[in-house]
Parts: structure tokens; sequence; C-alpha cells
């Protein structure tokens, strides 16, 4: 499967002439190797070459079990670790790509050691491979989606009065876990009332009242393979503003999943929830992009933006995630994943929830 | 506070011929602002001038409330942040300082967008600050390393036969949060057994068991001042090596703190620490350095070890950890942080536990 994806990679490399790349980002190492290396700020560096050949270059402290097929550079916390990178580069390149996420400090110290290299963004010859996913993956991801949907419906069931965001946060991980999986994807964003209009509010003590409007944008790790959702309730009466901002969002969210099919840009399926919400003269309060690429990375490219320039291709998986943020009052989002078809998608979450 | 450390680190720009810097680490971020603003993916800058001017650039999610006396720049997702941030640097500058933990798809672009301008690691401006913390930052991490000490003190009183690794370090997480602790600085690492053989073991379902040895590697965050100790136990009787082992660390650790004071260079106080293992016969089975800067962040530069070319200065604060690490057996690691003194260093930790 490894060497696969490796080669996959390679080819790409080879029709844009990229003879070498570094890639730095765990989740693609991972993705290339089946290793979870976190190396904290420390230097990781798997090195591939046009020709399907793979270095990891690693400190001692994670490199410990040296893989069959993939040769291995150590170093340990008394070397110099661009220094150990540099003598492993293949000789005589003109150019290096190097991971998007590879910190500054090793790059411009790269740049120091060997002038004569032209560096650039290296990282697309992974992430294009890591965009369409493979049977394997897309069997992992409606898993866990499926558990994430089976997840939130357990813990709607549960909120009352008076619980904190951190509260009902701490439930969803406590859940999840029950329901086997991993870990959670990332911290979950639980909000009430008018914490539901800053769309990164972080959870906090805030406690839920009668006629709250409730955020839930959670989602699990169930085999490296990373589900997102958000769903939006209302704890008791809505207003009929609620009810309206609820209807113009759920008809964007619906919108923005029919605009999915291979061949169409991303910025028109962005376009296409982001017309809903301007036409109802929301589109102020719609202030972020309309989802992202996801998979081992719950945030992996390209994004479903206005200015993305991807197009839609068969096996990408994605969020559509319009939302509604009225300071000071409340908002609304509702989010699923899509995985784009042969002639569509195919919409990963199924919670149906009884919203008023 | 703030208008004083942006006026040390623009003063040490100006000494070191740096007209301008990229600020992106969000611990470098709050310290200069007071605001955590965590990014994500997304691109954060704040931008420093030699003249102490300040300009913070963030997406619009990140960025709603303006703060007095602080110049911001918005951009939303529709936006290229690369082209937001160009504009804003100052007309005319031939050279740009970036943080060392920039990501390299935001100083690749912009590269290319001003190829007049020639880009260095500009991150030691702010890292020197920082570096050397006030008394303000000294208190509150005294207060986080005590409240760390008496945590820990607790939680060696609850550890029972058959607990899971991950059950400890839960625990740890819980205790912390009732003495106050706004949450973990690292997640706690708990090793039991042959665990402890490895310095990097993400803890995990093994139980404790009799005759065990264990590492508990833990710290907390109070009012953002990061405390992090390490001690060893043995759960019952340890062997005569487990002893032997166990008293080279102490001695190591004990040797490490004696060597520090104000024009020490760092790696003196490695080798201090680590001519003690050698000395035993222990060397190689010491793979790390033996400790690391610490404050707002957890692993701040510089670190103690071999390589280091830093000197220690009065108001640092770092770890002293050594530790030995027998493959398939067992491992100790002692940790302390220290503040460095006028004339010596203030230990942080208190926590004395009878060991066997």
């Amino acid at each position: 499967m490894f060497e696969n994806r490796v080669r996959r990679v390679s080819e790409l490399m080879r029709r844009t002439d990229l003879p070498a790349v570094i890639v730095s980002d765990p989740e693609s190492v991972f993705y290339l190797t089946g290793r979870w290396i976190h190396p904290g700020e420390r230097m990781l560096a798997l090195l591939l070459t046009d020709d399907a050949s793979a270095t990891l270059i690693a400190n001692r402290l994670f490199a410990q079990t040296p893989e069959e097929g993939l040769p291995l550079v150590e170093y340990d916390d008394t070397e110099d670790c661009v220094d150990v990178l540099a003598r492993a580069l293949p000789e005589g390149i003109g150019v290096l790509g190097v991971d998007k996420s590879w910190p500054s400090q090793f790059l411009i110290r790269l740049m120091q050691k060997k002038p004569e290299v032209r560096m650039v963004l290296g990282s697309y010859a992974v992430d294009e491979t890591r965009m369409c996913k493979d049977e394997d993956e897309l069997r992992a991801m409606r898993l866990s989606s499926r558990m994430n949907d089976d997840v939130l419906r357990e813990l709607l069931t549960t909120l009352k009065e008076g619980d904190t965001e951190l509260q009902v946060a701490a439930r969803y991980t406590q859940i999840a876990r029950a329901h086997g999986a991993a870990g959670n994807s990332f911290s979950p964003l639980i909000c009430f009332g008018a914490n539901c209009a800053e769309p990164h509010h972080s959870s906090d003590d805030t406690p839920l009242k009668a006629g709250d409007c409730v955020i839930c944008d959670v989602g699990l790790d169930l085999n490296s393979a990373m589900s997102d959702m958000t769903r939006t309730v209302f704890f008791g009466e809505p207003t009929e503003e609620m009810k309206k901002v609820y209807d113009v969002v759920r008809r964007a969210n619906a919108a923005g999943k029919a605009a999915v099919k291979p061949g169409v840009p991303l910025r028109d399926v962005d376009r296409a929830a982001r017309s809903v919400i301007e036409e109802a003269g929301y589109g102020p309060y719609f202030t972020h992009r309309t989802g992202h690429n996801i998979g081992i990375g719950v945030h992996e490219p390209p994004d479903v933006s206005a200015t993305s320039e991807a197009v839609a291709r068969e096996g990408m998986i994605f969020s559509i995630e319009p939302g509604i943020y009225l300071p000071g009052k409340f908002g609304v989002r509702i989010e699923d994943l899509v995985a784009v078809t042969k002639d569509g998608c195919e919409v990963l979450n199924h919670l149906e929830i009884p919203v008023y």
C-alpha cells in the first residue's frame, strides 16, 4: 500500500520536473510510510526522489525501529540536523521541493548550505496524491463519519439546562471513546447562545439555558480517518429569526452538496452555498470558506472557497459547512462531509435531527 | 507590559540591523500582544519594525476585536493572505526577518512576491527577549511549578496495581484541574516497566504491576506559565540495578543544577550532567539533551545540549532532565526546572519523594 503511494507521488514529481522533495508533515509521513512520528520542534524529513526512492531522516528519539525497505538516516541532539539532511540530498540537483508546513528555520538554513539549489513548494506532489482517496481510505472515512453520527446523536439526548459548553465537549469525547474512537479529530467545539455567533469560539464555562442556540462541531479519529460534522439545534423554542436563519443555512448546505461532481471548480461549490445566503440578505454574516478537504488530516488542501483553484475529482472528501453569524445574538452552521463520486457525491453524514 | 516587550525586541533588532521581522509563533504573539490566536493552517503575522511599531495581520476569524494601540490588518478566506502581508511590509526594506516556525508555504510565496528582499531567520529578536524572564513571569513560573509539585504528590498516592498508563495520565489532568490549572502544558507522559526505556513512549494501556519502574513526566498551564517535571519511582521493591541507575541519574541531575550560574555555557551544564552518567558507564544510554528553556512555551530555545551555543543569563528558566534508558528493561529520568539567579540558580521544583 505504502509503496504504491510513494510510486504515485513520484510519478507526479516526474511529470512536473521535480527531482526530489522533502516531506515533513507527520500526516504525509504516515501516509507514505505507515509510521506516526511527532517530532515536536525537531526536524523530520522524508526525502522522496522521482525514481520512487524514499529515505527517512529523523531524530534517534523517534526512529528507533528501522522499517523494511525504508532507509533511515538518524541524527541525535548533539548533531546539526540540517547538515545531516544536506548530506543526504541527491548530488547535483538544481531544484528541491519542500513541504508547505516545513518550519522556516530548516528551510533558511538549508538555503544557506545549498545556495545552488532552488527551493520550491513541493508538497503538492503528496497533497494531490492524498486528495483522491483510495477504496481503503474511503471505507475508513465512511466508518468514522458513521460513528460520529452515532456519538452526536447520543450526545444530543444528554443536553440539560445548566450544562456548560466544556462539560458537553468532554461528554462527546467520553461517548466517542466508548464507541471505540481512538480520540477526537479536533477539540469538540460546543457553543451556546451568543457564543454561536463566533465561528472560532473556544468552548468555556457558559451554561446552557432555555431558548439557546447550540452549535456542535465535532469529529473523531477512527483508524487515522478523521470525521467532522456540525449540527445546530435549539434548546427550547427558537425565535422566528432563528428559524429563518436556520432554513437559509440548511438550503445553503443542500445547494453546496448539489453542486458537487467531478470537474466542478471548488469555488463554484463555495458560490452555490454562498449565493443562497447572499440572496437571503445574510452575505456579510457568512465570514468563512464553505469547506475543506479531510482524511488523515482534519484540514487537508484544497479549500472549498471563493479563491480555490482546485476542481472536484473522484475520491476527494471535503466538508460543506456554510454558516450565518449574527454578532451578539446567535449563529447557525450545518456541516456534512461528502465524497466525490463518478457523477455527484456521496454524503458521509446521515444524522437527521428534529431541530424545532 | 506589552509595549515594554515590543520595545526590548526592537532595541535588539536595531543592534543587529534587522529593520523588520515577522513573528508568527502564537506564543510570541501572545508575549508581545497579550492575545492568544491559534490560526491553524491560516497565516498569522505580527509585523514588528525596529522603531517599535507592531501591526497584526490575521484572518478575520481570529482578529475581530481591535486592541488599543495595535494596528490590525485583517484578511478573509477569499483573499490571498501573502499578498496582504506583502503590501503591509515597510517600503524599501532590503532584509526581512522571519519566524523560525513560519511555514515554508508563506515564506516561499513571499520570496516570489518580494525577490528584492533577503529573508533571514529573525525570531532570535523575540526569542532572546523571551529568554530572560521578568519578575511577573518568574512569579508565574514559581506558582505553576509549585502546583505541579502538589499535583504529582497527590497523584503518586493514588497508584495501584492494574492502573493503566493512560488512566494515571487522565488522573493527573483531573487533579491538576481540581487544583486550578487551566490545562496541561503537554500530554502527561506516564510510563511503566520496560516502557520507561523509551524516552518518547506514548502512554498506553500497559497496566502497572509490582516491581515496575514508573516515570511521570508532567506539567501544567497556570496563567500561561508552563511547568514541567519528571519523577521516577518504583512500584514495589526495585532491583539493585534499578537502585544503582537511579542514584547515577540523581547525581547527574544534581551536577547539572550545581553547574548553573550566569555566564556558564549551556553545553557545560549538559556536560556536567552527562559526565556523571558517562563516568558510571551509562553514557550510550543517555540519548537526549539535558534540557530546554521553558516559559509561555513548554519548549523554548535555547537547548541545554552538547551543541548549544547559548550561555546562561539571569532570568532564564530551563529544565535539567538527565536520564538512563536500558532497552527492554527500564529507564530513569529526573527533571527539575531551574531559574538562573545572580550567582547560581533557584530550583522551582520541591517535590521530594521516598523512592525506594
